[in-house]
């Protein structure tokens, strides 16, 4: 607890005075003014963030945590728990979409076990941070213990906090678990109070009785469970999940030291409402990356007032949206640091 | 006349046969089938564009083809003509928002002077092939003789054929011109039929009263001139512009040699408009980008039937979405290569 503390209490607000110095020099580049859009967005953003109104080109980390849900004991998901220590092995060996993405961008791929059912093999780059075998079945009781969603925010700072101290400038959460759009689907709801119905999607893929299921699974746990609206550490234990907590502490820590984060699809945004939820200065951390094919992900953004700048129609996770986005935001601050302003190019400005 | 002529008549159908193929093989990788969205979209269409299942990795080049226009004239823009040739060499140097994007993606800018209203200094970098010092008013007359507009065409055939004959296996479109949003929302409003108030901008910044004389040349240009909604080549020289036709020429060209191109903006889907006019296979071997800020993108978007991918609030053409859309086709790419299979990873499937 005394790390998270002490985490929540380091997070400032971004810097504006260096935001507004960053868009005066956006707007001496030969471009009509604001024309780069969310480029210019991003590149401001991270000029607030970093306090720096030409920021250095970061060096990109992917924290990708991994745990099991109880909840799957429902038959919430179409795919067997049995996979989530399986795709862990196929990330540490390269072959999924995340590990690929991953590279493509130059961003480094830190794999956690945080909370997978299984025991994994050594492996020099996997992370081993196992709180519990997985959660409990949040359809019949809390899903974590408090105590068990603390240790897991603070796995998340201590991982962060480590890339940070090896140079680590920014950040994409990503995530594995079989079952995990059900926590973040019952988080979602519970924030959005509209329905699970409004909010729940297929994952990665059940049939129409899945969902029915799924939904009624979730109006259970909301129901059995009863979170504290203004406690978002009671949300994350009784309702969300290991990898869900860990995502926050990753946001937490980056926000603490000034990092930008990029969030992912919908699993990362429901770990960003309890980020937030746990002090609401992480907001202007983050930047949203793609707007998830999940229904509930659209509510999510909205309600973290972030807009996503990739519509991929993508729904598998593991932080490939975010991987996707970081190549965006290094484009962006190339064009701080690279193009010609009016007065050197010798470009007539607007009449 | 002849070099267009052979050009439509080689576009083929794209191979229907090897998309299933491709699909197969995406269905196979360590992920629920359709999951990465539009990265499987442009995995599969560009197995069909090129006839492969596994595409390889492009060498990437964007075309940016310059062009002044004489409607400038009537004051429809908000920066004066003489910023063409100065972008020109800004280009050339580096600066641009369109030299920083292309080497940050990898791609090979190739700057072609196809029509700008002033002589340029000879340039390693740059391809001269002027037709004309700019294009006529298009409010008092048609903006290019039908000869002019099948040269323009051709510089676009040419350029592009010579980017393919030493390698290049995917196109961005680009273009500079100042004013060259007003021939663009002609020819969309022409082929939209709904009005020019529906689709008109405010290209680099014109303010509410030029917004409403742009409206006015346009109506009296569309008027004055009645394009022939049969004759694509009507419609570009009476109401387009030379980059305009000449990127038209590009997308042909790579048609024609089976290879994709990723079209830019608003100005870039109006020269799309003219090549899906000129030969309707066209579309096939057209990937959409980003969404312009320039209100009639999304109605050029529609006829088309393409869907952009990036929401990044840009209105500055150049070329600049197309770039940035290069690094998402490399991901794309990546993901049909590199990724593992179910049986090789050891994962479960879908049960």
């Amino acid at each position: 607890m005394e790390k998270l503390q002490k985490t929540l209490a380091m997070i400032k607000q971004v810097d504006t005075g260096i935001m507004e110095e960053a868009q005066k020099h956006l707007d001496n580049l030969t471009k009509p003014p604001g024309s780069l859009g969310v480029l210019e967005d991003i590149a401001k953003k991270i000029a607030g963030i970093t306090g720096e109104v030409k920021p250095a080109l970061p060096k990109k980390t992917s924290i990708l945590l991994a745990g099991d849900h109880g909840v799957t004991d429902e038959g919430v998901s179409a795919f067997p728990k049995e996979v989530t220590p399986q795709m862990v092995m196929n990330f540490l060996n390269g072959g999924a979409a995340m590990s690929v993405l991953s590279k493509h961008v130059g961003a480094e791929l830190v794999v956690v076990d945080i909370g997978v059912a299984a025991d994994l093999p050594d492996h020099p780059l996997l992370v081993k941070k196992k709180i519990a075998y997985g959660t409990a079945n949040m359809a019949k009781g809390p899903a974590m213990t408090r105590e068990e969603a603390i240790a897991a925010i603070e796995v998340g700072i201590e991982v962060a906090e480590k890339c940070i101290e090896t140079g680590t400038g920014i950040f994409g959460t990503g995530e594995m678990g079989i079952g995990n759009t059900t926590p973040s689907t019952a988080i979602t709801a519970f924030y959005l109070n509209n329905g699970v119905a409004a909010v729940c999607g297929r994952g990665t893929g059940v049939d129409d009785q899945g969902l029915k299921l799924k939904i009624e699974v979730i109006e259970k746990a909301l129901a059995l469970n009863k979170p504290d609206r203004n406690d978002a550490l009671d949300v994350v234990a009784k309702i969300g999940g290991l990898e869900i907590a860990g995502m926050a502490g990753v946001m937490l820590a980056a926000a603490a030291h000034r990092k930008p984060v990029l969030v992912d699809g919908f699993i990362s945004g429901a770990a960003a409402l309890i980020a937030t939820g746990l002090n609401p200065l992480v907001t202007d951390y983050l930047l949203a990356s793609h707007l998830s094919e999940e229904p509930g992900h659209a509510a999510t953004l909205k309600l973290l007032n972030l807009q996503p700048f990739l519509r991929m129609n993508m729904r598998l996770g593991e932080g490939t949206g975010a991987a996707l986005a970081m190549n965006i935001v290094d484009g962006a601050l190339k064009i701080v640091h690279e193009m010609a302003s009016f007065a050197d190019a010798g470009v007539t400005n607007k009449e």
